[in-house]
């Protein structure tokens, strides 16, 4: 799609035929571009690759920053120098844009263990559900007590604000949408991407680039379904908060439960389920 | 979920809350089972984990025939010696069933460097969509110079009959569902997870465990969006058909035009989009 050399953008306009019910015709469709990012992290004289993710173009440094906080390997926006993509001449203009440096205030890398994602195996369990709970208990992270509370049409009302905020194509185009709003439904950032976990990425990327984590009097929606990995996300960022359009996993719901995330599910018009630490959600009448 | 130590199923009944506008209510709902499956590859008196993914429990042995298929691990069901869950006693009865064992006819297992997942580096392009087609390349993976032709009324057709195959939870509760038919459109088999790849996976192990690869004759269709991943794994396994509910991105256009793929996209009512490859679609009318 690139093979011009020109930075990729966050869409492409292809040629491609559309079949209406009797014929064949050429048209022009709008495509979300989907290309690797590298994210290399430098620190001193040291520089090791460290994650190749398919995502969509934009956002690029966030999606590199918000990564690497999940990872714990960025701690806060000040053990960050720089962020930069790849100056390097000898590489391919569209390559270039592929790959982000992220410049580390260290003298030195964390040790390598710290930059694999083997948490699932690190357990005294082995693999299983517990191991993904445990991992994060191990890196301690705790449980978000928060006295926060929310009004439920607050949450009824985010799918239409996250739909009126994303562009026409990426309403019909197939990207997934993460937004951040505060505690009275106000729309703080909106992320897209073709994964849906780069689009939380980059929202907490985007937090941490404006030192505003921990992110703990914040709802987060996204625009799909809530896997164990969209939650962790969550919790590592300290939201107390997070609602879908979908149904969420039974590890998403074990984790919410597990760290006092408030999951809701399935919101539509004025109606949502709520998995996971209900008591936030102020009603007059609880049952 | 399985803290009873019980073999996890592919949903569970969890109690939940609703809030239905008014008030919120005690109720039961059922939510896909998310478990991480450990991959292991035996071979003589060797044994490695090459993979752990997040999964729907069921078709665990399809999942890992079809993942090491696509990765170029298991060349053919005479390849394969056996599968089978973990039998190790001392492991948890939850954790078993989330081990699975390959066991190959070879002697020895395959070099580390064909285990790991590093195409999109391999390349020399380095990072960007270019190196995932040559990756395909270098591993001997050709175009797909096939001459069947397909009505374009099947295709049509593929998304009723992929729905009326998935259970009632399935279609409410947010799995992803991937399904195989023949030319004339009659569904061969259907596989769901929450996992959009690990659908695909559990597809194309069950034509390698029934012999039936390469898929030459066939259509796949999925219930999202069409990501490189998934025409990837397609290609591998020669599907020339590849059918999708909503968009696929770029990079599977590209992937598609380039390995010889007709690949049709927001497939509803008597209409679709064609992106790659169309001169396989019959119609009277080609303009």
């Amino acid at each position: 799609m690139n093979g011009s050399g020109e930075r990729p953008g966050p869409s492409v306009e292809v040629r491609i035929a559309s079949f209406d019910g009797e014929r064949i015709a050429p048209k022009f469709d709008r495509l979300a571009t989907e290309e690797p990012l590298e994210i290399r992290l430098r620190a001193g004289d040291q520089t090791r690759t460290i994650a190749i993710t398919m995502r969509t173009p934009g956002n690029d440094f966030e999606l590199a920053a918000g990564f690497l906080y999940n990872e714990g390997v960025l701690a806060s926006y000040e053990s960050l120098l720089g962020i930069s993509f790849c100056v390097d001449t000898s590489v391919d203009v569209e390559q270039r844009y592929n790959i982000v440096n992220v410049d580390l205030a260290a003298k030195t890398l964390p040790p390598i263990e710290t930059l694999e994602r083997h948490f699932l195996t690190t357990s005294a369990c082995g693999v299983c559900g517990r191991a993904g709970i445990e991992a994060l208990e191990t890196r301690g992270i705790a449980r978000i007590e928060s006295d926060a509370t929310i009004d439920p049409k607050v949450i009824s009302a985010l799918p239409d604000l996250l739909r009126e905020a994303q562009g026409v194509f990426a309403k019909t185009g197939g990207l997934h949408a993460a937004g951040l709003f505060d505690l009275d439904g106000t729309l703080l950032a909106i992320r897209e991407d073709v994964g849906r976990h780069n689009a939380l990425d980059k929202l907490v990327g985007w937090a941490l680039l404006n030192s505003r984590l921990p992110l703990a009097n914040n709802v987060l929606l996204v625009s799909g379904r809530t896997s164990y990995e969209l939650v962790q996300k969550a919790i590592v960022a300290r939201i107390p908060f997070v609602a879908a359009v979908s149904a969420p996993s039974s590890l998403a719901v074990d984790l919410a439960r597990a760290f006092g995330v408030t999951l809701a599910g399935f919101v539509r018009g004025d109606r949502f389920n709520i998995y996971a630490n209900e008591s936030r959600i102020r009603d007059r009448a609880i049952v």
